[in-house]
């Protein structure tokens, strides 16, 4: 928690568009301080751009983050970079040497780049991020880019928060099985074959039409670019074709859809948290006594207010943007 | 729901030990309607010998599973093989000819082979599974041999249930650095070099044995088994590793740490998938009307009688069974 007279200080600060505030509101946030300077800067958010960026390791996500981030200043848009690890201690190197390559951008000050870990948020690594998205848009940021690092259930999750979501695929890796296996064929708003010069490239282009055969999408079709970022080719037509989902979820207001989609999620995450915590500790005070796992769960439950059978129309089913053909 | 005359019948033939009232049993709790037949049968379990095995897909998962089978067949045990596939529709087919390796003993009435899949139950998948290892433990099998496929966290979950775990990995196949990132190392009891005739396969054993080194292991050291199961080498090996770890479990105690631990899991899976069916009735009851994500949280939090913040001492942290040396 924060006392009063320091959230005003840096409320103040905040508004008067000093960096350090907004890398202090994120701190305070990741550390699951944030509730307090949410609630005083939610109604600001809204008006970034947010682009979730996604893919497997190697696939080259900072190169293309950092090309994003050019293209984005050379419309004189002031940007924020969130980049997410939500993987093990292990790969602490790995990640230095990725931050490097944005490097190029530490001294624009018009280029906010953070990392992320999950510590203290009530919400885990996505409550956190959604955080730092919404202080980033508060903070007057034009373009919100959040990268996250493989391919797991958390990093889907992250790229709900965005408006588009970029996937990046690696030529001659076998990513394209990956990805349909992680799920992550139904979240790619564009798909981006990066390094186009490998002799693979036009295989894996070949795969990802394949793929997108056995979906049925509803609305958007997802775009499928080529970039080689570290060149800057294709990240022009990249950029085309975010503006044109843009357009599109304005258009058709599939965006309040997705801020909905997006604000429930947030909340979610923050009830789910409390709620897990609160249940670790009666599981820790209850004692089992002979009771089985369904009588000591309805015990624990009726703490929470909770008794009987929860009717069976209440459903957590999630809402795919795209679905398997016959199968699903 | 399941009505009381149908429990009868259905709990009559189970005590006269039919094992279509083994898998109607596993039906009905796997669709969400177990809780009165685990009421009844929970104080008939805890005398099974559970294994979990987990590992990459190809390494050979479902060949150990059926030289396992044999071997405690060779020891005069009853034998209940559950196979988890927590993956994607995609992965049908492989999965068909995985299940083909296990037909040889299709036919052996002491032998109850069935997969699960997440449909109904409130727990999820591990909350089936945990179900279906009750009912085959209270049912009188010898052995539950708990197969998963792939290295996810639902896996890892799965593995928690078992009193021994397997961690079978493919010489070749940079699967160590894998099951590091997956968290997979802190699980095995024992770990298995599977295809011992491959090439690669001492370079395998060495690698787990420096990746052991980076762990403290409080207690129980993992063994390495090296294993060809298409020929049966090692399964002798494999198999006293087991009893050993077993050994070591009754002899320490240790056993009903364990089984504290299982059953603290399944109520949580419990009472957690219920609490997650009420939130999300009251997210969609409730209107965010210009709340933030917090202020909604709370006010939906405040349905459950939680409110206020959580004191901080109340902590969800998971209790590996080893960490990793100075990372955490």
């Amino acid at each position: 928690m924060i006392n009063e007279s320091t959230l005003d200080a840096l409320l103040r600060d905040f508004e008067a568009k000093r960096p350090r505030a907004l890398a202090r509101a994120i701190s305070l946030s990741e550390s699951g301080h944030g509730a307090a300077l949410i609630r005083h800067l939610y109604a600001r958010t809204g008006r970034a751009m947010t682009i979730g960026l996604t893919g497997p390791p190697g696939v080259g996500k900072s190169t293309l983050s950092s090309a994003l981030v050019k293209k984005a200043r050379s419309l004189h848009k002031s940007v924020g970079v969130i980049s997410v690890d939500p993987s093990s201690p292990f790969s602490h190197g790995a990640l230095l040497g990725d931050r490097i390559r944005l490097t190029e951008h530490f001294t624009d000050p018009d280029v906010f780049i953070r990392s992320m870990a999950s510590r203290g948020h009530l919400g885990g690594l996505s409550g956190a991020t959604a955080d730092a998205v919404a202080l980033m848009d508060a903070f007057g940021l034009d373009v919100v880019l959040i990268e996250t690092v493989g391919v797991g259930q958390s990093e889907i999750e992250i790229a709900e928060l965005a408006q588009t979501t970029l996937v990046a695929l690696q030529p001659g890796s076998g990513d394209s099985i990956q990805v349909i296996k992680a799920g992550i064929m139904e979240i790619a708003d564009i798909f981006v074959v990066n390094k186009a010069d490998h002799p693979m490239a036009n295989q894996l282009r070949r795969e990802i039409r394949s793929m997108m055969e056995m979906l049925d999408f509803a609305g958007w079709v997802p775009e499928l670019v080529t970039t080689q970022a570290t060149t800057g080719e294709g990240i022009d037509a990249l950029w085309d074709a975010i503006e044109k989902h843009t357009a599109y979820l304005n258009e058709t207001g599939e965006i309040e859809t997705r801020r909905r989609e997006a604000f429930a999620h947030q909340v979610r995450q923050l009830a789910m948290g409390k709620l897990q915590k609160r249940l670790e500790h009666d599981l820790r005070v209850e004692s089992p006594g002979g009771l089985d796992p369904y009588a000591l769960a309805d015990r624990i439950l009726s703490r929470f207010g909770v008794h009987g059978e929860v009717e069976e129309d209440i459903s957590t089913a999630a809402h795919p943007r795209a679905s398997v053909k016959g199968l699903m």
